[in-house]
């Protein structure tokens, strides 16, 4: 039976699941939320995912959520088939992989997600962007950016001369951010800008870039 | 050579990781930073981690930044000793201890760190607690631990009958986070509170809690 995916292409999270699917080749169904109608605040999807949040996974009779969780899970379960994301017999590789995912949940999305916010996700509220926010927001998106600027001027990737979870965890949010006018902090760094053209080109990921319209017109 | 972890005691992100040195009884020296005077933001230790920020565990030449990297690259390489924090066998529930990793990393720790940086830092700085800051975070702190009673309800720890390592990350913050006025909104769930009382009251904890006194006079 084929993994059931519940939520939409369009959210970032539910595209972070899809992406690392077609990386590793796996059958599944999507399954829509409609989340406009709040669907994911509502049983039967409660009783899927308690906190009320898209995606969810459904894998046989196991039933995961936190997007971040599943790519682990996936990129575990499947780490024979497709690139390893998870260097699963290199420790030391492993660990870096570690590293830099968790850079990307704990240091790089709290960064640029309020820009993502506020160019999105507010006029879809029907509010004007903050601009003092995405000010603040550019400010810690400069200083990130530059170490990752250091970090792939010495490796292609991020954990290292391999893509990873790492890497592939970065692309949904990224995808967003790159249609702000924000864009050029990425684009004037030439090695973290070579690296974006480099892991948002992967087929993986190229199939899904015409869903991911969230808030255009 | 034993590892060397650069941190404080009282931080909660330093701590995260000595209770899992502890867990799994490896030997290490804390070589502590001080951050009240900036050395975080200077070199040499930015050449250790560039983003400026502890912990950070050196293990031979491998140097690894973010505690919950740091603590899921332990629970792997000494899988066999102590607890098996991420039941490396089992793959059923160790995707179960992603998905609540992830919880406490996306949910649990944005909905109780703004109550402990107002109880805690802001005092430091000189500032006041913001109470409209800490009501709305009160009101996400309901709605979470509602989740976590019913889930507490049906398994002892958050991934199953087994203590993992999405309880072990939860253990710093809450510790803090029970010092402040807060701290009914955990004691009025009963089965939150047993779990609380059982994985706070572990030796690899217990130790740590006479330092763990950031903010206190």
């Amino acid at each position: 039976m084929a993994m059931k995916l519940h939520g939409l292409e369009m959210s970032t999270n539910t595209s972070r699941v899809m992406v690392c699917l077609r990386e590793k080749e796996v059958d599944f169904e999507l399954v829509p939320v409609n989340v406009f109608a709040g669907e994911h605040k509502q049983y039967p999807f409660l009783s899927k995912n308690p906190f009320g949040m898209i995606p969810v996974l459904e894998d046989g009779d196991l039933t995961l959520f936190e997007s971040r969780a599943i790519t682990a899970y996936l990129a575990e379960k499947y780490k024979e088939t497709g690139p390893d994301l998870i260097r699963h017999n290199k420790p030391k590789e492993a660990a870096l992989v570690k590293v830099w995912s968790e850079v990307e949940s704990q240091v790089y999305d709290p960064a640029i997600s309020p820009i993502v916010f506020e160019y999105f996700v507010a006029p879809f509220q029907g509010k004007e962007p903050n601009q003092s926010v995405i000010d603040a927001s550019v400010e810690k998106v400069k200083s990130v950016l530059d170490v990752y600027e250091a970090k792939l001027s010495s490796s292609k990737y991020l954990a290292g001369d391999f893509f990873s979870l790492a890497d592939l965890n970065h692309i949904p949010h990224t995808h967003y951010f790159m249609k702000t006018r924000c864009a050029s902090l990425l684009n004037d760094r030439p090695h973290v800008k070579a690296w974006w053209e480099d892991i948002s080109s992967r087929p993986s990921f190229s199939k899904l870039v015409g869903a991911m319209t969230f808030g255009q017109k």
